[in-house]
């Protein structure tokens, strides 16, 4: 442990400024009603001894904690394994950061730590959550609601219960996933496959529902199963391989998958766009560009969904604080996604 | 309010504000049902003791919140960038985990946020923090001091302030760099060179200490700084070759600072190890193994360093409730180092 020197206390500011304690409580939160004489010489001594406002006493006050959690529902390995988390995490902090709240990460082994976090949530450490990842038959919505914070998604939630009204970001998952096979159709491929993402997510859901919107009743065969890692990616592109080996074209669920297929076909002897076109999904940087060839893909805006996420939650506090009863932001903002071609299709 | 003095109780507040316990406890949990000037005397009172409610029942009794900071000294880009980071919270979650306490990793844009960090750590969120990356000078070691919680130091930090015994974990660095170059000098290099990482840092310091504990006063042109990074690892090369282009080994002060150099030295046409030796340091998965050749390292344990920050903060946590007279920890802990020896020396 580190031997830690005391903290100066409230007590010592008051003497040495020669005020009560109820003066330099009133300054430091905020100094109404305080002669300014006074509340400069409250805050040189403040200054003097590196008095730290006692933040949760504080908070009592004015309800705030200046600090906002985020919650990813996968476990730490994948958190720090997938860029996506970090380019998500990019946008949360600058936001955060400009408004002087602190980001809180609370990284979990995996789903059953997902109660001590919702414990967490409830135990008045933070003001506000932001949540993404989430899985269908995840107890964490439940457990967030339980909380009692406000929460802003990222990603549609699919919550079984329709009257929720949770604030969410996403991307036009549906819409970006028919304009990449609707460019495999034009560049005239007729046997399009798709290498799902984890379909226990509502983002791998609607990019197979835009590939059924284009494709109709495709063969089964052509849609593999899939869960948004290069490795994933690898084990669907041999299973497509061997299912069809007269495949074309590929739309695969993100960047990371795409990747793994990419290497598969090469390793089987396939030239990419030739033989097999390749279509991904969010152009990730730097996977999306040094793919061989470079990835054809869907674009969305990772960094912004995470900014738009915090800006919502930081808007609904200051809201919350202003007019309790103020109407309900819109439930959810979709961004849009636009295809990106490289030389994979 | 120090650390080691009793936390102001819910009584104390009660006879300050001249009402109940009860009222108090109505207030704090919302204050629906007591009249308005009770709440505002209730509410003075708190802040003038620095009273934190402790919203979990647990932590009523035992004063705990079983919950952990983690503070890396880096701005939130550099986290997600360096897989460093990844291995070493991968030891911390894994052993807070076990011990269901919430890793709560506490992110910024930068130094500027260091206070807001402190402010967090001081407002009764954590039961203690781990603390690493730290810069030479960087004001967040007396901020952490400041906030007064107990702390476990990743890396030997380096304080002036000799009295200061922090506990803190490291690898031997020294002693690592040492065998590193003893093995080029074994190999019969003459011409060995260091590229340092960043020495604002105590790791790149001991590691610069190891290699001239070998060297003595080699050429000075010998030595480029760099900065523990890929791209700084390239442009150190490139100096290097231009300082000496007869330079036969190179010890990088970590893996990725390795691959940048293995990069430059194939664009030079330089052939590894024939014509340059190259060893790194961290023997960091998937990168050492991974480069072209396979890269000759210094191993330390990362997430081992991670698991053993956070079990003697637990451990010290313990003890310290068990008993306040209980000697202090040991201040340091050094993990050995063992070369590994691939194909790039």
């Amino acid at each position: 442990m580190t031997e830690t020197a005391p903290r100066p206390t409230l007590e010592a500011v008051a003497a040495l400024a020669g005020v009560s304690r109820a003066t330099v409580s009133r300054v430091v939160n905020g100094g109404e009603g305080v002669r300014e004489p006074l509340v400069q010489r409250v805050r040189r001594a403040v200054e003097e001894l590196g008095y730290v406002p006692n933040r949760a006493a504080r908070s009592l006050v004015t309800r705030r904690h200046d600090a906002v959690a985020v919650v990813i529902a996968e476990p730490e390995t994948r958190v720090f394994a997938d860029p996506f988390f970090g380019l998500q995490l990019r946008g949360i902090s600058k936001e955060l950061t400009a408004h002087d709240s602190q980001l809180v990460l609370l990284l979990t082994e995996g789903r059953d730590d997902h109660a001590r976090v919702a414990r967490y949530l409830a135990g008045g450490h933070v003001d506000g959550a932001l949540v993404f990842s989430l899985h269908l038959d995840d107890p964490l919505p439940g457990l967030i609601r339980g909380a009692g914070v406000p929460t802003v998604f990222g990603g549609r939630p699919d919550w079984s219960d329709t009257s929720d009204r949770s604030v969410y970001v996403d991307s036009d998952n549906r819409g970006g996933a028919r304009a990449a096979v609707r460019h495999l159709v034009s560049l005239g491929r007729k046997r399009i496959a798709h290498i799902t993402g984890a379909l226990d997510q509502t983002s791998a859901v609607d990019r197979l529902d835009g590939f059924r919107d284009v494709m109709g009743d495709a063969d089964p065969r052509l849609i593999v199963e899939s869960d948004f890692t290069p490795a994933g990616g690898e084990r669907a592109m041999r299973e497509l391989l061997d299912r069809r080996p007269d495949v074309d074209a590929v739309f695969a669920a993100n960047d990371l998958t795409a990747s793994g297929a990419l290497r598969v076909l090469r390793e089987c002897g396939r030239r990419v766009p030739e033989d097999v076109a390749v279509i991904g999904f969010d152009d990730m940087l730097p996977v999306a560009d040094q793919t061989d060839p470079p990835l054809t893909t869907v674009r969305q805006d990772i960094e912004e969904m995470g900014r738009l996420m915090a800006s919502l939650l930081l808007t609904g506090l200051d809201r919350g604080h202003r007019d309790k009863n103020a109407p309900d932001a819109p439930p959810g903002v979709i961004l849009p996604t636009t295809l990106v071609r490289r030389g994979s299709a």
